[in-house]
């Protein structure tokens, strides 16, 4: 794409224009250099979304209530952007005939925009790419931004970082399957949704998770002023504590029961975090994780212009042999590139 | 920790002494420099163990399953070492009472070790984590390593990519969750296994996995020869085609049941590797990425190390305030750095 067209594109999508926005989102996707000049040209009209993380696993509807969701914000005249992660997700055309159905009335609501993400890639790529569509659905002006992932891996994780709020949406079940919740996810939940609340076992779930969030009071801080994390470990910045105790809320997607109730608590999240400064700690925090993303593949972009790609499979070749420790291997590239440079 | 000591350590570890392989992948896990010094020094020592990893959603049955396999490999007699990934894990202690008796004798046996990682951490952390702690018990002569983790999520990709036979685990279950197995996870399974195969609807289970299968016999070849991969984007390297059908087996792990064939299966899968030059490929891929890991992490270490923290600090501030977007910000830091290299 040269650099007039980019320019053409990136005007069209800040206008609202689908098809633009369409084509900008394919381009980040993709990653790599245009996906940058893409990204740092929107980036100045980004910002003023209020981007909603939602996980949980596949069978807790909740691609349903995300469509709840976008209705309700319809219904308050805001315009919402779905980002959909899940592969399974009605959002990404895997779903069952009723979820395709009830969905299509969303697909041809000019004010929605529905965005499936490829599961496929690795290393964080994921998590790039839907950070990057959000992104350019916030400068295109869409006010709610409802990402939707599945289960609870570190891809979640590291989307609930790029989220102002994040719901984890659990379903009536097992003393087993709450005890799954407990660790990673409470970590990540500004909100707790159970969801299909019509099923038995409701009730007993929500005091559960009332009783989790009890235990974990202590625990449940957000460390901000983070400024660089390298391999999990933390480098730099002060930690500000502080608390959120997330709500628990029953909702039946299906027969729209308690979305009016989750829209007032998603509200409701984002004022604390205005009135408490957590807002702006965590657009702190995404900023510095962002800005280490990019340095990382950067700098090895950078370093894998100046080896010659035969030099890197000989490298590779001793690791596989055991002669090289992949370490020392590492240490004597950079030194190589130091001297091409 | 002071080099003689280090070596003290990695000397006892590939000994086979428990404290300092504990103690070794404590340190690996914490990530740093003092990581990446013991990780060279036993990297030479690595490479014999058979690393299989386990995945499934929580209540599949899986820890109970990986109880089984580690009791079926000490009738042969072979030593057995355990990663646990998922936090709900009886390995982890957070379980359930009957898994944690379950779990006794394989905790008192002196050749399975038997270790739980922090899910703690972020930016493919834990996967780097968990192959490292895996490295240190290949070094240290575990011939069976099983990592268990959970879910579909990217980590669980990552850790497959480690692995050089992965098994997914199911149970039987609804249209709807053999719907969600199908998107990510055909894609990273060796073996296909329905667990808890005494529930109703196992028959139809495995049904429904070999019709996936069917579909999908098109599109699951292993792309080899890879040799990086920037933020999902390829970059050099030939791809060469491989097909392998996933078995899949019935098991009642609680009951013991279809332990033995999937023991045998797995042993089929390593020789299969081995015989078709699909284990070597892998091995030349695992190098590759880890290469390209230590790379990404070396070069930002280096990088942050030139820049001052409040220059860091101010950059992240100008990209939230949107007076610079970050992809311009890190080619300026990148270009401060040079000149003061």
């Amino acid at each position: 794409m040269d650099i007039s067209r980019m320019d053409d594109l990136v005007a069209q999508a800040l206008a609202g224009d689908r098809r633009a926005i369409a084509r900008l989102i394919s381009t980040v996707e993709q990653g790599g250099a245009e996906a940058r000049q893409v990204l740092s040209r929107i980036y100045p009209h980004t910002g003023r979304a209020h981007i909603v993380g939602i996980t949980g696993a596949p069978g807790t509807g909740k691609s349903t209530l995300v469509a709840e969701l976008a209705k309700a914000y319809r219904k308050q005249n805001l315009s919402v952007g779905i980002v959909a992660v899940d592969p399974t997700s009605p959002f990404s055309g895997g779903a069952i005939l009723g979820d395709r159905i009830r969905m299509r009335d969303l697909a041809t609501d000019p004010n929605i925009f529905i965005r499936s993400m490829a599961t496929r890639g690795s290393l964080g790529g994921l998590a790039r790419a839907t950070a990057d569509a959000a992104h350019v659905l916030d400068a295109a002006g869409y006010a709610v931004i409802l990402v939707e992932t599945v289960g609870a891996g570190q891809s979640e994780v590291d989307i609930a970082r790029m989220a102002h709020t994040t719901l984890v949406i659990q379903m009536p079940a097992s003393g087993d399957e709450i005890q799954a919740i407990k660790a990673g996810i409470l970590e990540i939940a500004d909100i707790i949704v159970v969801n299909k609340a019509d099923l038995p076992g409701a009730d007993q779930a929500v005091a559960a998770l009332e009783a989790m969030l009890d235990l974990n009071s202590g625990h449940t801080e957000w460390h901000h002023g983070r400024l660089f994390q390298i391999e999990g470990v933390l480098a730099g910045g002060d930690q500000v504590k502080h608390s959120w105790r997330p709500p628990v809320l029953k909702t039946c997607a299906l027969r729209g029961e308690g979305i009016e109730e989750l829209v007032q608590a998603i509200a409701a999240h984002l004022q604390y975090q205005r009135e408490s400064g957590l807002h702006q700690q965590r657009e702190h925090d995404r900023a510095a994780e962002q800005l280490q993303r990019i340095l990382r593949y950067t700098l090895l972009e950078q370093l894998l212009e100046r080896i010659p790609k035969h030099a890197l499979q000989e490298t590779v070749e001793h690791i596989v042999a055991r002669e090289q420790d992949p370490y020392s291997a590492a240490e004597a590239l950079i030194a190589q590139a130091r001297l091409l440079s």
